[in-house]
């Protein structure tokens, strides 16, 4: 009944145009359009990054099934995705009606085939991301409008114990983040955390205090990967087995984590070996997206069915696409060559950092990180520490941390961290000259903070 | 240091372009930019419409103020809004930091400086507009970049008695709808539901019932105006009067009511005789964006401050720009020109109906609704129904929804509905061609099942 | 081979998306996409206007056929489309070869399948477009990426006669308008004006006159439609049986008459009864596109390849598409009721200024015009008259004509004009507003111009 | 009276958005806008590249400058730039009004105030950087949309000598390529080609032929700078002598030589050593837009206002923008590295082919040429120089250029040249693995032949 994009240029055999032409057109508009077919096909994220005008162009056709294009619709319900300006078409790449049903995140939406079509996609793009980067060992993926924090409160929402449960702690290895806080104390749970100990530069949770922490109130333990130093990632294997032996739910935040096949490599075995219920990945840390978006994996399906259904409503398509857009943008192959360019990146940052350590007399600490690098700063007085972030920012260096022993504790996850340090990140999606110009910068502002 | 925009043509003063053409261009310039000054002074929603360009130089001109954009800086973070494909400046129009900080959602965010204004800006729109359709006596509002269930949840999670209460039930008059259940569900309460009654045709929920139903286990209650047909709003004024009296939460669910005068002024009336603590509104039904927003308002600023505090995590942007874009693209008298179109679409859908109810036997239900009408379908049995419903799916009438008493009582909000009936909304931004072709579908639609 | 778009929903049907949901998708797509059909089988004008999303979606396929866009090629021409931003696919809709090929506006560019077949589509549209609207018997259209002026200077360096020949001179009812004139001198023509005479109110040119002033010399007449008063269109058939009588190249310049049935009824006798060659109309004035383009028509289509052939290069393929693009977004429908609109505004235009005149002691004079209309300032001095064109320039009325009898000539056609005037159009796109707000500022700045 | 974007932030200094904050966004804001001040105040192409989003703000604020965008106007002209659908903004960036007036191209237009600053704008851009890129000896540069021929056609025009001047030819040193035969032809102009003739390997024509070619009726002579082999370029600097000498009109047509500063030499020299009129360069292939625009030069400013002038009419904006769009994100070292990354791939591609030669026994052909280079085939026969062609062709391999001695001669420039080679060319704009797959498929493609 439609064009046959195929045979094109069979509509145009008639004109002037040369048959050997014709065919050549056809041959680049089949370069242009196979990838889709691949898409539909495979379900899987594509081995080579497609282009924008392939992203837009498929992005358009699905967003064209949706009831909203039909003009031949009659609307009388209250909500038809009525938009004031058609600028809203771009900020929902053309998805009004959002994603979900009556509080059922992934229930197709009768109004939206296009929108549930694009929704389902994802999260099988999502699914075979993971297993391509690490977890071979999940069963079930889902795409969520809400960032890592809102995620774990909807994850401990949905998979909490029976109404008026007594049991409503949470074990808590040591983080000072405070989304992580905030989002079990909004579901109206306790956090039972458990100190971190310095060890030599590092600061981890020994499993034995986690163990002992344990009581007859607790349903829950969380367990994290990507971390800042000097704090390291949990023992989240032996997390997972004491969480099967004890029958807690275990929730791995892994916030930023999938671009390290480290600590990738720590998820899979802590599936393997014990209970793992859900991990939960930022999308615009891990897969250069906007912010606004978190990847659930979990080794069991019916607990992404249980947190998919218990969000309550419908919610922005945009998170879901723009993860969807991640991904055919940078396909495995793309992403793959991020990964090694991070790789690069973390070893280009400690090497500098080395080199700017010895002139001034400090250290690299020694914490394992796959993304970041700690430096000793204990050749500066407080103040000068105060003056060293105050610098950097007006040199313009973005995200680093520094720590001053004197002050709040605040990020080290222990009671107290002697040295005094700075912090600074070769994170996924960073160029090479970040990182040199960001350890430049930073000898430059502690020299003027010296003098 | 910049260009001054309203002396632009002092640059091109020596060239060959005579004087009075360059102060012709500067003036059409300035009537473009005209209005980005009086909303950053007034910090208002514009008297009339921007044109999409309009809109668009704003959202550059903020988002251009993000540290992201910033080719001088060294980014170390492990979050710097870094993306895949230009693709996401669109969907995020720009602000691809999202909004919030810290699981504080009003929080400015150091990296996104131009992202925080635009957030500020857009929660004093809210109140703006609220203010001038029928809220004179709100306090603080807040955009949030949820839809109606989730926020209800956050607000319960905000508002909720300290940890470890034994108060964990809520009052709610019966509501079929599964989102707010679900949201009640997910925070860990239990709903108290006082079922509705018929009176002549119209479901209602009498306050007495209400009143009897409170046990000290309750801590709050939800009252609703925006309904579909045979169920009424709630007697929000003396629900409030008894929040106040009894010392309950009092959340109003303004679903899709904004655009109805009538919903409003109960609102502003129970806010003055009593107790209310949260009116939540979606963005998509009321505003004309896509899914995935609610407006909150409290006449109480301290209450939004606590919903604003306990979002666990950053957002993304994007609802909240589309609730900025449709403040924009309409402006006050758009809004204004919107509604008297619902209101006289509201009258034709009536008229309509009785014309085509007589013609059938029928009768239209007397049952107070600004936005839709429900008409009787006595003479159809339960396959004719079913039938109908089929029907008018295929008449691309989207929308409408039939009751059939014989079989689930799901929608009617009360334990027996006698008459089978179909209900058509007349909602805010329909066409008058929406209105006019749904009945006559509706009429066609009937004529085939009854043959 | 390529995703079947008639059956995308096959690739979904293992999902949980349900049968008639996938369905009404593909209904709802099948609706956006079936005009591409209808326009690749008709090639035809569509009746119904696309929506820019539509006609988006058509440009973005037809140029994915250019060789530019083949990721698979290696590129060792000198000219390969290559471009240095992105923008540059947006000001050329993707057609970065343009149109043309060593000197043949319409022959195939063989690294630009995609291009060559918009052009040609265009064409076709360009042609039924014609004789849809009043040109029936024409053979061949051809839309050129130059504007009127330039398309004649074109058509005459294509169809003059052949080297060295002592024929030189073209036959000019009197025109003021610099551009033909321009066109002429640049191809080294020598224009043998006639002059206007005026007849009541009218200027026109005697056939009588016309034939008088026929040379040796001359090979060719030119022969106006749409005009300025007091000037009214020429004696077209005349000229046109005088044409060919005499064995003169005859075109016509239609500047922006084709937005006037009865203009067009003068062109359709013409050709009917004489000798027409060319026929030329602006693109912009005619069919709302930005200037530009021009449309080149004949009865005979050899008349069309030489004019092609004459062109030395390829050229931007912009006009071409915005042709195009104004082709789809209006279509026949569209265009009609822009005829209508053209129409009523006319009458209203006439209606105020009667009006108006009376109200200031003037009259409307007495010209044939289906677009403008003018009104005698026989009561305004030489200064007056000065200050009433200054006084609507700062009123923001665009386009109006102020004549003074005792200054220049210019623009009356003729030796001496004793009526000073002012004229207005009330051209196609024009909105009911336009009219009415220009005939009362009009009549402001008059008051303001006599007090 | 609008907003001072230079202190943006003050408008927020009572918002909770701390000072420091605020700073920083204005800082990151001023870097953004910085380069519009700058380009606005020297007028020159800027040093850095600007990104599409600065590009894009520019033209939003010069097109909103124009009367169409005028909201408080009434429009009663009959060109009033009026739109069909708002994709015609995109492809004309804006500038519905296009450029020039009355026939006189560069005129300002009193409508369009915005475009008219735009086009002087950026004619200034591009004398500037004609002087950066090798003649800072030219006067005066205008940026024509129209292509190389029908800029030679339009040069011709207007400086041919005086109406009925028995002066009609034009020397042409043999150029095989259609278009400026074209041009000559459609003005009625003949041209006196001088043959070419083979030395070693090149085809050249020496100074002594042109000069014994000149006879009375010539007025004007044709050199041209970048060509294929084997054609050489011209003995430019003695041409030019020669023209001053015999006051001939002397165009040099430097198709796509602004890529070499050895054919830029070739300019400099002629222009301080005799006559040089007009140079005329594509801004496709120079300046990587899409076709449709030349640059034309002249050592007198008078020269190229004769050309402006000359133009009959308004002219499409587009490619004038387009020329606009890449001078900013180019930048003179954006350019600068183009050239540079031209002349590395310029002699990968020599040395490439030489390597290739070597195993087929052929050799590089010794002629000059800094963009392409030719390969004998003497080893192929007719059929399997066709065949090469072909698969080439499909291969897909655009631009290289096959010649059979005992076929056509054309592109050869002579009258007999023995060898049959290929050339490929290294433009601008050409990647690194466009000539080396190009070398590797030409070889697969001798060998299939060859077989």
């Amino acid at each position: 009944m439609l064009v046959d994009y195929s045979k094109i240029i069979d509509y145009f055999s008639q004109t002037q145009i040369p048959e050997n032409m014709l065919k050549r057109g056809q041959l680049v508009l089949n370069e242009f359009l196979k990838p889709i077919k691949i898409l539909f096909e495979q379900k899987n994220v594509p081995k080579e990054p497609w282009s924008d005008d392939q992203i837009e162009f498929l992005l358009q056709t699905l967003s064209n099934m949706d009831t909203d294009k039909d003009s031949q619709a009659s609307r009388v319900g209250e909500r038809e995705a009525r938009i004031a300006s058609r600028l809203h078409l771009k900020t929902s790449a053309g998805f009004c009606h959002g994603v979900g049903r009556s509080g059922f995140l992934t229930a197709p939406q009768p109004k939206a085939p296009g929108g549930s079509i694009m929704y389902e996609l994802t999260n099988y793009l999502a699914r075979n991301f993971l297993k391509n980067f690490g977890l071979p060992n999940i069963s079930k993926v889902i795409v969520i409008p809400l960032c890592t924090g809102m995620s774990l409160a909807l994850s401990l929402g949905a998979l909490k114990p029976e109404f008026r449960s007594k049991k409503t702690k949470i074990l808590v290895p040591q983080v000072d983040h405070k989304s992580l806080l905030k989002a079990i104390a909004l579901m109206g749970f306790t956090p039972k955390i458990i100190e971190g100990k310095v060890f030599g530069d590092a600061v981890r949770i020994p499993i034995e205090d986690i163990k002992e922490n344990l009581d007859s109130e607790c349903f829950a333990i969380i367990s994290l990967t990507s971390f800042f130093p000097p704090r390291e990632h949990d023992d989240i294997k032996e997390i997972s087995k004491f969480a099967k032996d004890k029958k807690l739910l275990h929730i791995i935040i892994n916030a930023y984590g999938v671009q390290s096949p480290e600590w990738m490599k720590l998820i899979r075995s802590a599936i393997d070996a014990g209970r793992v219920d859900v991990i939960i990945q930022s999308t615009d840390k891990n897969f250069l997206t906007p912010v606004g978006g978190a990847v659930i994996a979990s080794p069991r399906e019916e607990v992404i069915t249980k947190i998919s259904q218990a969000y309550a409503g419908r919610a922005s398509a945009t998170p879901v696409v723009n993860f969807l857009i991640s991904m055919l943008s940078l396909g495995i192959n793309g992403y793959q060559k991020l990964i090694e360019q991070q790789q690069f990146n973390r070893n280009l940052l400690e090497e500098k950092l080395r080199e700017t350590a010895k002139t001034i007399n400090e250290r690299v600490l020694e914490i394992f990180n796959p993304v970041a690098v700690a430096v000793s700063l204990d050749n500066l007085k407080k103040e000068q520490l105060t003056a060293l972030g105050g610098a950097l920012y007006n040199l313009r260096v973005t995200g680093p941390r520094v720590y001053s022993s004197g002050e709040s504790i605040f990020g080290t996850c222990c009671k107290y961290y002697p040295t005094p340090y700075i912090v600074m990140n070769a994170a996924i999606g960073a160029k090479q000259e970040d990182v040199s110009f960001a350890v430049e910068r930073f000898e430059k502002a502690y020299k003027q903070v010296v003098l």
